[in-house]
């Protein structure tokens, strides 16, 4: 997708430390990171938002938790982690690519 | 599961406010909020972790997902929401049964 910086990401026009990929993902630090650990996992297809999803990227939502699992003590995650999905502007949703950010490292504040 | 809460609420031996439920899953209100809307989504199969899962048991959480996006406007997500996923000590996960939070109703902090 032209503009979006995810893709661009994923097709080397933008350089990242990708720690992580397939032919499915990519899994990259995060820019501003705000934990020790702080990971974007990423599909290769574009798309924004859950409900743009049918029964083919919801099988590739579930591959990717099953592959940040898989991979949690080589990310440097031990001790436990978080995995959220920010959607639209109350969540501060700011890259228009579906992510899930991978945090880490420290114990993480909750509300 | 013998001692669990989720799996309690489940089989209706604790009350809750369930907002939605089907064979796979069940979505009810937290007993602790941390913002207006805040709503978890369980399955009904109980484990603990993310590392726990096969490919069937990721299929199952793709399905959560696409369910909970499909449900949110009934859900009160207007203008965004957070879904998170809170593994091990380190991201306070306080119950062992897998699930994943929603959040909104409000501008969501970060970092």
């Amino acid at each position: 997708m032209e503009n979006c910086v995810f893709c661009k990401i994923m097709a080397g026009e933008i350089p990242s430390q990708t720690v992580y990929e397939d032919d499915e993902m990519v899994i990259f630090r995060d820019a501003a990171p705000i934990a020790p650990v702080h990971l974007l996992c990423v599909p290769r297809e574009h798309f924004a938002h859950l409900d743009e999803m049918d029964d083919r990227r919801a099988a590739l939502l579930g591959r990717m938790f099953l592959k940040i699992a898989a991979l949690q003590n080589q990310l440097g995650l031990e001790g436990g982690y978080r995995l959220v999905i920010n959607q639209g502007e109350n969540a501060g949703q700011t890259v228009q690519h579906l992510h899930i950010h991978i945090l880490g490292g420290k114990t993480l504040p909750w509300g």
